[in-house]
């Protein structure tokens, strides 16, 4: 077990695993040096390159904080996060499909009122946020819980303005017949954070940063399979060069308009504003892990 | 450019790539980005595992300060330091091999003068280190820059005990028979430090953390191919299990005895002691980057 050359050190690596703990920490192990490996030789980093790449990933752990998750944003920017929502979302065809969480949800975002102004007036033009969640046989799911988050129309979320007070963000419940509905803002395309390594990774790569424009939503209800996704808003910029790779067309709507009075969802509208709608399908829990 | 799936994101993401800055560039992130995918693809993640992984790497991030840094040792660990090695080191067959450089290695260490005691009474047995540093051709290379560094009798390398004081580390420079010599002491085994993500993954992997022991050597000299490398003690233990997979038969020595008086190498012993002893080799340098 010694004189390892560039070809025989990955099985030397990998033999080291005979007393792993669990059959997936050796499979996972294995195959992260697999592929690793395979990479290196691959691409024949110099000493300088191999540095580089050490001080890259040490710059983008320590860029994150409490607000800012820049190992998300590198997976997101990789298209790593859109493809493990993939393989954990093989639903039926008829539940709404999803897309990435993205760096800013919250968790245990404070629980509003169907009806709650969620953004501050300064935040953008207001929009009717409104909707349904249903399973795949067409039952409305009372009591769902719904998190919605989206940016401002200067494109930022309020935990990247002021990281003590959360706008643009809350969570409902639906009511007895599976609606919801809050008054947010018009959100607008935003860069990712690049002020850090993953944004000098875009640059080195010649991309862009934006996002189009979209509502996030989490939609959770006992037997069903969590639905992490975003609506898209169709007349955005970047919907065909989404940085993280998240748009289906699927999930792209266009915006309505609601008129004063009540809508179809419940909602009480006061004055003439712009609607975001969208019946949610939830699909059966997959699994344990991810459900 | 919508509606990724598992098989087709690959290609989209690398599509992207279109304006990189540099053909390197380029090249590095299309490879990165198609074997991190087709690792993804192998280990189907959960959700729950791709958040842990996203934890480790933050983890192992904010694990680094000016004196500890986990991503070099995880880079060590997994057997890419090693790999990184072997491809920038295809030397001639003459030359003295090379291993890791290892966390442990301080830019700027004190110039001492030949002769001199590096390590501290406390920190073990003394132990003369002396040698010569020769070209392929056998030409002696006087002035040749010589950073020794080691572990102390208890495993641990100066700045694990107190950075702001260097100890088992210093710079000599050859003399014009191309020969130097210090005093320093004898280095045990010792543990990578295994009290962050490296060492928990080491755990998952059922690894032990042990290195053999071992005295690190830098030589340079113009023109030639700077020489990275370690002697390793041939009565330790670990030999044929070092954690970060560095061990080379042909730098495996046994320490010899030097007897009061003055060794070939031009150094004077006043009392009995143990003695770690080589003729170095420099290649020609290979490349202006790793040169
Ligand atoms: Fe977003
Ligand atoms: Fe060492």
């Amino acid at each position: 077990m010694r004189n390892f050359d560039e070809k025989n050190i990955t099985d030397a690596v990998i033999d080291r695993l005979e007393y792993a703990r669990s059959p997936r920490a050796k499979q996972i192990s294995a195959s992260l040096i697999r592929h690793l490996h395979d990479f290196v030789r691959d691409i024949e980093p110099t000493q300088a390159e191999w540095e580089q790449a050490i001080d890259f990933l040490t710059r983008t752990g320590q860029m994150c904080n409490s607000t800012r998750q820049e190992f998300i944003l590198l997976s997101d920017a990789l298209g790593v996060s859109m493809l493990v929502d993939a393989i954990n979302h093989r639903l039926p065809g008829t539940a709404t499909e999803t897309t990435v969480l993205g760096p800013f949800y919250v968790q245990h975002a404070p629980e509003v009122p169907l009806g709650a102004r969620i953004a501050e007036p300064d935040e953008g033009p207001p929009l009717l946020i409104e909707g349904s969640v249903r399973s795949v046989d067409g039952q409305p799911l009372a009591n769902a819980t719904v998190d919605i988050w989206h940016a401002d129309d200067a494109g930022l979320y309020d935990v990247q303005k002021d990281d003590t007070k959360l706008s643009g963000r809350a969570r409902v419940r639906t009511d007895a017949q599976g609606r919801f509905w809050v008054i947010g803002a018009v959100p607008a395309a935003y860069p990712i954070p690049n002020d850090g390594p993953v944004g000098q990774m875009l640059e080195a790569q010649g991309r862009h940063p934006f996002r189009p424009a979209h509502v996030h939503f989490m939609v959770a209800a006992p037997g069903h399979e969590t639905l992490v996704t975003h609506l898209f808003l169709a007349d955005s910029d970047y919907l065909d060069s989404d940085v993280v790779f998240g748009v289906k067309d699927s999930l792209i709507e266009v915006l309505g308009t609601a008129e004063p009075g009540q809508t179809p969802y419940g909602a009480t509208v006061e004055s003439t504003m712009p609607v975001l709608r969208r019946d949610f399908v939830l699909g059966p829990a997959l699994s344990v892990a991810s459900s």
